[in-house]
C-alpha cells in the first residue's frame, strides 16, 4: 500500500478500504505522509466524494489516532452538543447552564473560533480571570461538584483531524461533506460523550448554504453515530441572519447573561431551548423534547440557569460578578450607533459577510496565532422581516478605532438589503434528523 | 490574489486567468508557494481540466520561468523531436543521425527515463565514455562542426515545470492532458527549436491508452505551437507493443546500430523514417514527407547515417567502435532464452507491464536517485499477429541475477496473451496532426 495508489484510486472515483483510510490518517497524525500527498488526496475527496462506509471509516481512524476522554467517573448519560458554526450563535453559554440546572451533567469540550464564526472558548475567555485549560481530572471533578464544565480539549484528541483540518484550511478543501462530517464526529466521539446533539446550521452564514446540503450533512453524521453506537440527534437551524443580536466575544457573553436573566427573549433563547430539550431527552431526563422544554423554562424562570453559569465561571477562576454587572466585561474603545438610511423591510442578510466584519474588527482570527480583542463586535437589533424607518437603529458598533468602525459600518451596510414588500421570516429550525428518520418543520 | 482563491476557482471548475497561472507557476519555480497548495491545485486541474487558453498560458508561464536556449549561432531551421514516451522506443538514435546526414542540423536536448519508458540520455550514457553534459557553447559548436549533438538540458530550462513535474509524480497527477501538453511544450520551446515534430504514442504502453486521448493531446500541443508561432507536426504512432525488439539501455543502442547498419528492418526503422521525414519537411529540406523519406533511405543505405552516429559518439567522448563491435557495449551477468509454452497467435501485450519489468530489472529508475544497470533488459522478437509454435523463442532476458531473471520471466509471460485466431496487426501510425488539421491513416 502506498500513497500514490491511494490517491489514484480516489482520483478515479473509487471507494477507499478501511485499511487505506487508516494508512493516510495515521500518516497525517504522525507526519509520515507528506502534506503534498495529503493535499492531493483531500482535493480528490472533495471532488469525488466518499461513500457512507468511507466516511465512517475515516471518522473512526481519526478518532483512534489519539486519546479518547474517559468520562466514566461522571454518573449518568453525558450528552454533548456541537454546532457547525454560526454568527452570533452562543447557545452553549445558555443551554449548558440550563441543562445542568435540570440535573443532567454537562461535561463539554469546546473549540475556538475559525473563519467567520465565533468559538465558545474565546467567548468564555472574555470573562476576566476565566480559564478553559483544565486537566481531565479537574474537569471531571468540577462536573461532579457543580454539574457543569466547559473547557478546551484535554490530551491529544484526534490529532489526525487536527493535521488534516489545518491542511484543508489552506488548500480550499474545507467544503467537503464527508470531511466535515468525519472531522466533527471524530472530535465529538473522542470527547467521551455517550450521546450527541448536533446543531447543523443552514443559510447564508452556515458552512452549508442550502437546506439540502445541511440535511445531507446531518444525515451523514447521524449515520456515523449509529455505526459508532452513539445516539445522535441533529437539528437543522436557520442561519439566514445572526442567531442572537450580539456578535463578538464579550458581547455574546452579555447576550447569554441577558437571556438567562430573562431580559432577552427571541431566536437565541428559542434555539437554545430547542437544542437543550433534545439533550435532556437523550440523557433520559425527559420523555420527549416537549416535556424537556418545560423543565428548561422552569430553570430559566427560577434563575437556576443563571446561577449555574455563575457557579461555573467561579469554578473556572473567572469573575462571577459579570452575571450581575455587565460593565465588568471588556469594554470597547469606540462605540458608534448606526442608523438606517431609508425605510423599508429588512429583506436579507449576507451573514458570512457579517461574521467576517466582526472578524476584521478583531473579534476573530485571520491566522491561528492572532490575538483577539474581546470587547469588539456589534449589536444588530434588526431581524429579517422587520419594518424599519429612516433613523431606526441598524446596529451599534464596538470597535478598537474610528477607522475600524468605518470599515465595519461599510461592511454591515453592504451585507443587509431592504425591500418594499415584507419578506417571509426565516424559520428557526428546518428539520430534526435522528437514526429513525427526518422530521421536517412544516409550520 | 492568493493560492486559496486560485485553488477554489479551479475546484469549482472555473478557468484561471493568465495572471493567476503566472502566480502559481512563479511560486512553483521560486518555492514561494508551498507544495501542498500546488498539489491541491494540480489535483483540481486533473479533475476539472483546463481550457486551451489556460493550457497555453501555463506553457508560456513555465517557459518564462527559466532560461531559453539560444541556437541562433546554428544556421538554418532547427527542428526538434519529442516522444511522449514508449517502450523499446529509440527513434532518436536512428533519426537524428539520418536527418543530420541529410544536411539538416540536429541540436537536440533530451530527457532521462521516467516510469516505465526509457530516456535517450540513459541510452547514450550506456556507451562507454560518452557524456551528455555539454555547455551551450560546446553544444552549438559540435552541431556546427558535425551537424549533430544530443545532450541533457543546459542551464535552467523551465524550472517551474521541473518543480511541478516532481510533484505530479508523487501526487498521482501525471495523467492530466493540459499538464502533459504544457510540460512537454514548455521544455521544447525552452530548448530553442524553430519547429517541433511530436511523436504521440497511443496504446497499452503509452501515457494515453486510447486513440481519442492521444489525438486530444496532439491537438493541444499543436495548438500551443500555433499560439507560440512555432510550426508543430504531431504524429500519432502505435504503442500496443514495444516499438523495437530490444528493451533496455545498451540493448536499445544495439538495436539502433543494427537498424543504421541495415541489419534490422521493422517497426523501429519505419517509425524513425516517418518522424524523420516530417523533420526534414519542417526544416525545408524536402517539399513533402514522401520526398524526405527518399533522402533518409539514401542516407541509411549509404551508411552515412551510421557514420554520423559514429561521429557524434566520438565528439561526445564515447567509444565510436561500438558501432562496429557491439560487444563493447555493457554485457549482462545473466542471459536466458525463454520459449513459448504453447502455440498460437500473439494476441496482445500489456506494454506498460513490459516496461515496468525492464525497470524492475534495473533498466529504469524507481526513484530519481536510482543508479541504472545499462546492460539489462530483454529482447522480444515476437510481434502482435505472429504465429508462434511451442518452443519458439519468446524473449531473451539480460539480467543482473537469476532471481531477477525469474521475476522478469514471470512478468513478461503475464504481459503477453495468445489466441487461436490471428488478430489484426496494430497500425504503425494512426494520424498526423498539424495546425491545418488531422489526417488519419486510412490503411
Amino acid at each position: 500500500m502506498n500513497m500514490v495508489e491511494i490517491i489514484t484510486k480516489k482520483k478515479l472515483g473509487g471507494a477507499l478500504s478501511p485499511d487505506e483510510i487508516k494508512y493516510f490518517v495515521d500518516g497525517a497524525a504522525t507526519g509520515s505522509v507528506p502534506d503534498y500527498q495529503l493535499a492531493a488526496l483531500l482535493m480528490a475527496i472533495r471532488l469525488r466524494g466518499m461513500t457512507a462506509e468511507e466516511t465512517t471509516a475515516l471518522t473512526l481512524a481519526m478518532l483512534k489516532s489519539g486519546d479518547v476522554a474517559d468520562l466514566s467517573a461522571i454518573p449518568g448519560i453525558k450528552v454533548d452538543k456541537h454546532s457547525t458554526g454560526g454568527v452570533g450563535d452562543t447557545t452553549t453559554l445558555i443551554l449548558a447552564p440550563l441543562v445542568a440546572a435540570c440535573g443532567v451533567p454537562v461535561a463539554k469540550m469546546s473549540g475556538r473560533g475559525l473563519g467567520h464564526t465565533g468559538g465558545t472558548l474565546d467567548k468564555l475567555e472574555s470573562i476576566p480571570g476565566l480559564s478553559v485549560s483544565l486537566s481531565e481530572k479537574a474537569f471531571v471533578d468540577q462536573v461532579n461538584r457543580i454539574g457543569l464544565a466547559v473547557i478546551g480539549q484535554t490530551g491529544s484528541l484526534a490529532p489526525a483531524d487536527k493535521a488534516l483540518y489545518a491542511l484543508r484550511d489552506v488548500t480550499a478543501t474545507v467544503d467537503s461533506l464527508p470531511l466535515i462530517a468525519s472531522s466533527i464526529m471524530s472530535k465529538k466521539l473522542a470527547s467521551g460523550a455517550d450521546a450527541i446533539v448536533l446543531d447543523v446550521k443552514t443559510g447564508s452564514g452556515a458552512i452549508m448554504h442550502t437546506l439540502e446540503g445541511s440535511l445531507e450533512l446531518a444525515r451523514a453524521m447521524v449515520a456515523i453515530g449509529a455505526l459508532a453506537e452513539k445516539p445522535v440527534t441533529a437539528v437543522i437551524t436557520g442561519m439566514a441572519q445572526p442567531l442572537g443580536t450580539h456578535v463578538g466575544n464579550a458581547l455574546e457573553v452579555k447576550d447569554a447573561i441577558d437571556v438567562l436573566s430573562g431580559r432577552t427573549k427571541g431566536d437565541l433563547l428559542a434555539v437554545s431551548l430547542l437544542l437543550g430539550s433534545h439533550m435532556l431527552t437523550l440523557a433520559g431526563a425527559a420523555k420527549d423534547p416537549a416535556e424537556a422544554e418545560i423543565q428548561l423554562r422552569r430553570a430559566l424562570d427560577s434563575g437556576a440557569g443563571l446561577e449555574k453559569l455563575r457557579q461555573m465561571i467561579g469554578a473556572q477562576g473567572g469573575d462571577p460578578r459579570v452575571c450581575d454587572d455587565l460593565s465588568r466585561l471588556p469594554q470597547p474603545a469606540v462605540r458608534r450607533r448606526v442608523t438606517v438610511g431609508r425605510g423599508g423591510y429588512v429583506d436579507a442578510m449576507d451573514t458570512t459577510a457579517l461574521g467576517l466584519a466582526a472578524q476584521a474588527m478583531g473579534a476573530g482570527r485571520l491566522r491561528k496565532t492572532d490575538a483577539l480583542d474581546y470587547s469588539v463586535g456589534f449589536i444588530l437589533p434588526v431581524r429579517i422581516g422587520d419594518r424599519v424607518e429612516r433613523d431606526t437603529e441598524l446596529c451599534t458598533l464596538c470597535a478598537r478605532s474610528e477607522a475600524e468602525a468605518d470599515a465595519a459600518e461599510r461592511a454591515i451596510r453592504a451585507a443587509i438589503t431592504f425591500s418594499e414588500e415584507p419578506p417571509a421570516r426565516p424559520k428557526l429550525w428546518e428539520a430534526v434528523v435522528t437514526a429513525d428518520g427526518t422530521r421536517m418543520n412544516e409550520t
